[in-house]
């Protein structure tokens, strides 16, 4: 394998369509704010046509966070790669485009409460008549069954009953605070992940095992999260044991911690293997605990934590993050300052892995965009941006023409119905 | 829809072997620790052949967390639905069966450092000489190329490396600890996760689009994280705004946040939309905040935010997590307690939901296992879990006599070179 066989071009230039091995995948988003719409950006990214319906006067997330011009900037990323058009779900004009999209998608993808497409007359049922070999990924908080599936849910709300809000925390007798919000939309985002691996899996029994029939997928964010948490259930439901939070530091490996340097960053350093154990005593001067019989293992450094950590720390307090993350490396100890969004933005690998992309987006001007994950190797086709997430409608013309063949008659009635 | 069609069968008494829609794909895991074996798993729980090589001793997960009976329980869990053999990938006498299992994959899944399948003579063009039509998914912390690639890491690196871990703590006045770890491997999942994707992106490209190919697809954990980090990256690019951490609260939405409740335990309230704030207001007496033009809007409310947590953590100290659960959901606040792995064991909703699993691991006893996500619709195959994760070499003599046709005799000179 030569390094530029894996090198995806993503080019600020690049051409009118996303492209990658999703090439040729229909998929229709009925979604808003995160969850369904990171589904289906990551299916674009990789090649995926995303036709995304939203409410005329467009979906919660283009006035979300922070603005440029008067635009959502995260409307930029999580839209990109997609085509969006407008449709009022309750107008009867609205109708015969709607069975024509379901009818062109291989999938469905939404993310409104359980009930909410059965309330417009698209149920799955009712998707199936007009296209059975229609994928339907339905996502919600609880998931469409069981007792609490009708409740109002968040992200947050998902995130803590699925287990890791209370993990993500200090051990009480550290702190009075509460347990800390993993600082992005995790709940969200893994469950858009579960559904990009649901909806994959049930086209290949449709289309390589040979089904032919579509699926529907129950994807609950509080399960995504839930799945997450590892050996924790099994080991509650072998010892009872409860795992409690743990900080900064891992339980099951020392030294694994965050350190604060001489400039007031944070360095982790995970020197949790003997031999790399060994190499780092070396650098903080501490040679004497290299050998020492109470340190040798991981086992001996578990029961030691302490004196480890505050030996590690000892050292950390008299370099800067970036003296100490490069001295790590250089000695092979897996070590890396805490990086910010800066740090990401300017760091050559990420660079050179193209993980940061120059968009020029004409709603919110010029922005950075995160690469294609995962990267295929060039022996076919890549991911790219093809495009920025678009204004209000911008595909209305193409997709209601062109995909559905819907005459400019046909087009103008649902405008003057008010459908479009 | 009706509610029972979306229950899958999940039962203890599972027959012989994993199901589900992936029923077809066969996988071969070359992998250890996390990543590569939970890209697996779900490939598994979704009904693929996964077949897991490990090294003659175990790889070292049969060493990690918690043991009863002296073995892992973690293991139990991360290599449930797999066949489990073991081979020397340096002994010349191991190669017949490794080039079998080559032959007969349509994708293997590795994450050891990369150019460690290179050394070992099994790198992506050996292998598509054998097999062209093999997907190889490669997990690593920094890529396959890239200025960091070769450097050690470890899952905590990859986390603070991608923005993840600066992300995850409190402002710097709040206090002086460190950041906090998400308290699973979350790197590790996400590149799972991600791993997921592009190994099914890619079996769709060559089976459904046809080209009859094989790729290459380079996971790494670093990049897995920084794609969560959702409008951070374009907010910087656009407007130089480094997002700083914001300890239990949501930066864009309030309320949403964590409470100290009578019993002292944490109750996540998310009041973030205008209805479901006065909601709230009413809940915890204060219809005056409800109507006042200081809180009206989430706007408000952000410049707002100390006085409306106040108020609100002046009520839950009032209530049991418990009580305050309840009441909130009955009233259609968004709302949970955090959650223990005991809460979410007991609880009626995962319990419905088939989330809760009870095991009889004949390694470890009597054990839970988390259920199968995402959840299709019964109206197809669905995943089950067949077994939990099998003692060292389980399916040797099936798996290179059956699967791959060796003899007796060649099986024996394979044990007596130590091959196996």
């Amino acid at each position: 394998m030569t390094t530029s066989s894996l090198h995806p071009t993503v080019a600020p230039d690049a051409p009118a369509r996303p492209d990658g091995p999703l090439r040729g995948l229909k998929v229709l988003e009925l979604g808003h704010f995160i969850a369904a719409p990171f589904c289906t950006r990551m299916l674009a990214d990789q090649g995926a046509d995303v036709i995304k319906v939203e409410a005329r006067g467009g979906e919660p997330l283009r006035n979300w966070g922070l603005s440029s011009n008067g635009k959502s900037i995260i409307w930029s990323l999580h839209n990109r790669n997609k085509r969006c058009i407008t449709l009022d779900m309750k107008n009867p004009a609205a109708q015969p485009a709607i069975e024509g999209l379901i009818r062109w998608a291989d999938v469905v993808v939404e993310n409104f409460r359980p009930g909410q497409l059965e309330k417009w007359g698209y149920g799955y049922e009712a998707m199936q008549t007009l296209n059975p070999r229609v994928i339907l990924c339905r996502i919600s908080g609880y998931g469409q069954d069981g007792p609490y599936h009708t409740r109002h849910s968040f992200g947050a709300v998902g995130e803590a009953m699925g287990g890791l809000r209370y993990l993500t925390g200090y051990p009480a007798e550290q702190t009075p605070l509460p347990p800390v919000r993993t600082g992005v939309s995790i709940g969200d985002d893994l469950s858009a992940l579960y559904a990009v691996g649901g909806i994959l899996a049930a086209v290949y029994e449709r289309d390589v095992a040979g089904t032919g029939r579509g699926r529907q997928i129950d994807v609950a964010l509080y399960e995504g999260v839930f799945s997450m948490l590892e050996g924790i259930l099994p080991e509650y439901g072998t010892l009872g044991v409860v795992r409690d939070p743990q900080g900064s530091a891992m339980p099951t490996a020392v030294p694994s911690d965050t350190y604060r340097t001489a400039d007031e960053r944070w360095l982790v350093i995970a020197g949790n293997s003997d031999a790399i154990y060994k190499r780092l005593c070396k650098i903080i001067g501490r040679e004497d605990m290299a050998e020492d019989p109470e340190y040798r293992t991981n086992s001996d450094r578990i029961r030691n934590r302490a004196k480890v950590d505050a030996a590690i720390a000892t050292w950390v307090a008299t370099v800067s993050a970036a003296e100490g993350d490069r001295i790590l490396n250089d000695a092979g100890v897996p070590a890396t300052r805490a990086y910010t969004v800066r740090d990401c933005a300017e760091d050559p690998h990420f660079r050179a892995r193209d993980m940061i992309v120059e968009i020029d987006d004409p709603l919110i001007g010029k922005t950075l965009h995160p690469g294609i994950v995962p990267r295929f190797d060039a022996n076919g086709a890549v991911g790219r941006i093809a495009w920025p997430g678009p204004d209000i409608g911008a595909h209305n013309e193409e997709v209601f023409g062109h995909d559905l063949g819907m005459s400019s008659d046909q087009i103008n009635t649902m405008r003057k119905e008010g459908a479009v």
